[in-house]
């Protein structure tokens, strides 16, 4: 069965080698890095063992704590400074692939540029390391940076899992499926509500939406300060409307042979005042069906789940498929519309 | 990549083998086995190749007429009196296993008795037969007769894609994907509205609802005649009202690691005597974040999409995923909650 774990080992981990725990790290420890790290925390199957900001690493083989992690992360800027196990680098995403023994890694990285992601595939690819990595990209561009390394990946052993977030993510395969009661598919509609109390806490996130608002760009977006965006949301209330946004949904779903990508649109609302969504987030996916009627199938999340809960928890349900897949030598690129999560105890 | 259809040919059907046409086979031809053939006929990547239904049997390598098909069951009971192609036989699915090439057969086959999927898939066994097999059963018993024969499937090397109809199906992938956003599932609630202007067309579908009413079984309502049919529909004016079905959802959540069965409830409402449903069909998952949020995804589906719709369209987006794990040499039983579906063009 494709969902049962037989654990490869890499290491030494003797504890996960008996248990046959995943063991996970995560790359980015902003807001959603620090998520991550709080879902998996109760998780019985996978262990988190890893992780890197742009400063430095920490690695535990017998798994990591959450709480110490984020305390030093937000006081002294870098999980390099943990005791025990932190170490300070530049290169931090490289030292800590030749030294971690992981078996999935979840880039939890802003995409700015958005050739970023691709950018730390080619480092896991040159140092040789074999095994599962999940993205939550946006960015129909940078799905594309990362298709021209599909070759490359499959040849190095690598299962990249590709756009595995809420949306693209979690959405897009709920538009695949839904797509199957139609003879051809008109339209995929995504729709999301974010609601942040305090946009601080996802400053990289922010600004990545930022830059899909009308006389933005990513480059613009990033050289941004703190204080510009403060300025921004003040003339908005703390309001985002985004509208037509540049979302790898449309390829994904193009490439999963539902619709071509021009069928496909993504907006949204983001109140970054407020915890609570201003629309409920949802999908949907118009069609035709054999007999000639056209009709609507709607999946909506529910307002009480967090971008948080909604991008983690499907990310390490692809990275647990991406496992399963690995360890029958299927490796490659796969985006969330091809591929069903399993889910992670 | 998973997608990639790669003809592995069983036989010497030459327009098959050019296209890479998958060759299909429909096991039972009231209802549901005439929808399927209507969903396939305009399939560019499918060829509806061969049908069986009680009396006879069906093939033709070059394709079936679906007119002709369903006018010759209708007017003369059986398929074998198809003029050329059809044969008469009281053994049609075993003649026509060991007659024709096919690649995938949907079993659009009524599950009374209860044991009558699992003593099809034998036939399939006991043939030699090589190739993916599709059903869209409904009963928690009939899935559990099936789970015994697993590991048989998998040495014969048969693909057998279980519960792939709309409930159990779509609706339970649909739940298993919600689920990701969870930490814990505490319900899965599946409420369906079925309506269909004319039961007659849906004998042995209508006769497997009744079975779920208080005071029947499997039994007592395949031994029902029409006319008692129509006594019992004229006292709930056509309406069937369903309540805590044995629905084989319930154990594909469990195989999948979503949830222990007793959290998992389908009901629903049929109404037989009018083409529009009495409610839209749902399925909402209900669970845990991993903050401590308690809440609720929704899949809902188009009220204009009919019975047919929403059950074809699924078993043949699964009959593709099933040919590209056939392809990569992985057999035995999945269900429709552990595999991504696929679009069939």
């Amino acid at each position: 069965m494709l969902d049962k774990l037989t654990h490869q080992p890499h290491g030494v981990n003797a504890k996960a080698l008996e248990s046959k725990l995943v063991r996970v790290g995560v790359l980015g420890f902003g807001g959603l890095g620090q998520a991550a790290a709080r879902v998996l925390a109760p998780k019985r199957e996978m262990l988190w063992v890893a992780a890197a900001d742009q400063k430095g690493y920490a690695y535990e083989s017998a798994g990591l704590n959450p709480d110490n992690c984020i305390q030093t992360y937000c006081s002294q800027g870098s999980l390099g400074h943990l005791e025990p196990g932190g170490t300070l680098s530049n290169h931090s995403i490289q030292d800590l692939i030749e030294t971690a023994s992981v078996d999935g890694y979840f880039l939890a990285l802003p995409n700015l540029p958005n050739t970023f992601m691709a950018s730390v595939a080619r480092q896991f690819i040159q140092a040789g390391w074999q095994g599962v990595l999940v993205d939550a990209l946006k960015r129909t561009s940078a799905l594309q940076e990362l298709l021209t390394l599909k070759d490359e990946l499959q040849e190095a052993g690598i299962t990249y899992m590709n756009g595995c977030g809420a949306t693209p993510g979690l959405l897009t395969a709920a538009a695949a499926l839904a797509a199957q009661s139609y003879a051809e598919i008109h339209s995929v509609n995504i729709t999301f509500g974010v609601g942040i109390a305090n946009w601080e806490a996802y400053r990289a996130t922010i600004r990545e939406d930022i830059a899909h608002l009308p006389g933005y760009d990513v480059e613009r977006a990033k050289e941004m300060s703190d204080a510009q965006i403060e300025a921004l949301l003040d003339q908005t209330n703390g309001i985002l409307k985004l509208e037509n946004m540049e979302h790898a949904d449309d390829v994904m779903l193009e490439l999963a042979g539902i619709c071509s990508r021009d069928r496909v649109t993504v907006g949204g609302v983001v109140d970054t005042r407020n915890s609570k969504k201003p629309l409920s987030t949802n999908v949907q996916v118009t069609g035709r069906t054999f007999e000639g009627k056209i009709s609507t199938h709607t999946f909506t999340l529910g307002d009480e789940t967090s971008m948080a809960a909604n991008v983690c928890g499907p990310a390490f349900g692809y990275l647990k498929a991406g496992i399963s897949l690995h360890q029958r030598g299927i490796y490659g690129l796969f985006t969330a519309a091809e591929i069903m999560p399993q889910f992670v105890h």
